[in-house]
């Protein structure tokens, strides 16, 4: 009864015509050249070359080809809901409810089992628990500290970020998902965040 | 005897930071707002998220998990090479002697079999025959085909693209690895090119 189900492919071609409005999300964090913001779409693109490059590093139970996905999906919400940084994230239960209002519409722009498959691939990621979320989550949050060792400190100045602040909102995260990351890259952090004369 | 290796994870972070160079090359397709030009690194991601959202459509015997991981690095040569847009490719076997050199420096930077792991998958996107390859090309050729819908006309405008140039350069890719999109596109595509009064 009622309205025909929608044609499977013209609702997929939609949902990836909207998708595109990602590439106008713009985040804190910049290239690693410094000339510009980047936006969540390349940053994304990004993350999944993580994800291809790293597995060796992560730890042995990780599906790499699942962490990737969620890469490619992770930051679809923001297209409702806005980026907002790590280290500027003053209301946590707020910005999740407006990222839940998102994925519903936009997981549901698509046929209902595909739709469903890539909403409960997102909450996964979110909950960051399942060894291959939490490999995800760790190379999002390295993906940044790298841009800002390029740029000479970028967001860390931006928001005056100390080492030990660093270290909570994303240290523990690398390290959990990924520690010989968060070991090769400790040299360089001590480095930038110890008093220079 | 010599230098020793280098530092796997070393080798990779350093590989993951020239990457980053991506965003900086510039494509004549526009993003599907019309408001700007997009570039490489986030066509790849929005190539990425066509492969997860499109399997469906593909070959039987197509491996969407490859075509993926295609998808992520067949624009990294680009970062040496530039991008030529399908509609100006003028001297073809220039640009591929570009390419080949880009690959070879790029993939160099990468640890030896990961390296050459990463160069046979570009290898294989680019010879464009096994099913796996025949999928990601369709996908990179149907992806500005949307671009150009979306803002009404767009490079096929820039370089007075006719349908008969379309369906020979772009349609008997997209048809090959899907054909379903292309069926799809159709109607849409006759409308937009045929004479207007
Ligand atoms: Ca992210």
């Amino acid at each position: 009864a009622g309205l025909p189900a929608p044609e499977p492919l013209g609702a997929r071609l939609r949902f990836l015509a909207e998708a595109d409005r990602l590439k106008g999300v713009l985040r804190a964090t910049g290239t690693f050249d410094g000339t510009r913001r980047e936006n969540s779409a390349e940053h994304s693109w990004h993350l999944a070359l993580y994800a291809i490059v790293l597995p060796e590093h992560a730890a042995p139970e990780v599906r790499p080809a699942r962490s990737l996905k969620m890469l490619v999906l992770h930051d679809l919400v923001e297209i409702d809901a806005g980026d907002v940084p790590v280290h500027a994230l003053h209301d946590a239960a707020l910005q999740a409810a407006r990222e839940e209002r998102a994925a519903a519409r936009l997981f549901g722009l698509l046929p209902g089992p595909q739709g469903a498959a890539f909403r409960a691939l997102w909450d996964e990621f979110e909950a960051a628990v399942s060894p291959d979320a939490v490999f995800a989550k760790a190379l999002d949050r390295v993906q940044p500290v790298m841009a800002n060792l390029a740029t000479d400190g970028g967001t860390w100045t931006a928001y005056a970020v100390t080492r030990e602040q660093l270290e909570a909102r994303v240290g523990t995260k690398v390290r959990r998902g990924a520690a010989p990351l968060w070991s090769a890259l400790e040299p360089r952090l001590d480095a930038w965040f110890s008093p220079r004369d």
